[in-house]
């Protein structure tokens, strides 16, 4: 299925068949698209909390809008984004970037100098703005990979990112949560929205073009 | 070509042949796989602007960190969001969304209600953190929809976005440029990234299962 066949065919899932269990062999390519992700000087700035354990996806769904959605769907993505920039952190990614390009050490130096006096003198907080950005380009390539295996989702911002992080003990891991995504298999007749029309502005109206 | 193929496929392209142009055909499937990216709440909370104009490619370049780049490449896509949520744009969705699936408008007010008294009593500069994160979602259907049709692409995150808001007048369309998109065909003898190894963090690094 192409991406736009992909796109036309999901929508924001809000009711699952609890019984249908999303593959190991697909999680494993959702995931996988989030990590081919580009992100700003290629840092990845983000992990993904794969959670299937039921006795964690109860005990985070009373933190979310819409809880019996996480209860019944197969699988929670947690993308949780740095929680700041430190110099470490830039430099085991590019220590490791050279290595695997057969590169001298070093060798982007001068713009990883560059990038550290942008991030480094900025607040946890401005950092995180950043941050959390990028994980939007890892969660939309996840929601796109899981259209393409017809597999369904439901991108789930509406959640208390202070509980979720301390259900998953995210700060000892320097992350902060962001945005999560429910994947699994639709109960259609349960479902208000599976037969609902996809609703979007008009090209012309989202596109404007300077020729 | 699968998304995981066109994703490994795909690079920040830092030199193009500028003599190569993306066809009209191919820019209106990059503009529509933004178009259908999900949104939260549905609110299609940015637009992108679609330059071709070398005069304004010229203008912008200035105010970008790698402006050889936007010279040399085909289109510029500038992803922009609202600068801040108003009860007007809300409505307005949801009022088409209504029409468009014959519902009786006013149908989904208890959510609007809901959102509107999150968003509304923010600052400008706190619905900004919101809604440039939703441009993601649809810059990251963009560089999927270009790879997948076998265009070359460059994700640019490093501009002055008030420069860049000034020549496209974005202010008057209550819109903040947020991020770049380069768009076009590669010079790869040119290029010192076309040929070097895609490096990301191993899948045991950056994925957490809790089974």
């Amino acid at each position: 299925m192409s991406l736009l066949e992909s796109l036309q065919w999901r929508y924001a899932t809000k009711k699952y068949n609890p019984a249908k269990k999303v593959s190991q062999e697909d999680i494993d390519k959702i995931v996988e698209a989030a990590r081919l992700a580009p992100t700003s000087s290629g840092l990845q700035q983000f992990r993904v909390l794969v959670v299937s354990n039921q006795d964690i996806k109860n005990k985070l769904s009373p933190t979310v809008l819409n809880p019996e959605v996480m209860v019944d769907c197969s699988h929670v993505l947690v993308f949780a984004a740095w929680d700041r920039y430190t110099e470490e952190r830039i430099d085991q990614i590019y220590a490791r970037t050279t290595d695997e390009r057969d590169l001298p050490r070093g060798r982007f130096d001068s713009y990883t100098d560059k990038i550290k006096g942008l991030y480094l003198p900025e607040t946890a907080e401005e950092n995180f703005v950043h941050t959390a950005r990028q994980s939007y380009i890892g969660f939309a390539m996840a929601i796109a990979m899981a259209a393409e295996l017809k597999i369904d989702s439901t991108p789930a911002e509406g959640f208390d990112s202070a509980l979720v992080d301390e259900v998953l003990d995210l700060k000892a891991k320097g992350l902060k949560s962001v945005t999560l995504l429910y994947l699994g298999y639709r109960d259609a007749e349960g479902d208000w929205l599976a037969s609902m029309k996809k609703v979007r502005n008009p090209t012309e109206e989202f596109a404007i073009e300077y020729k």
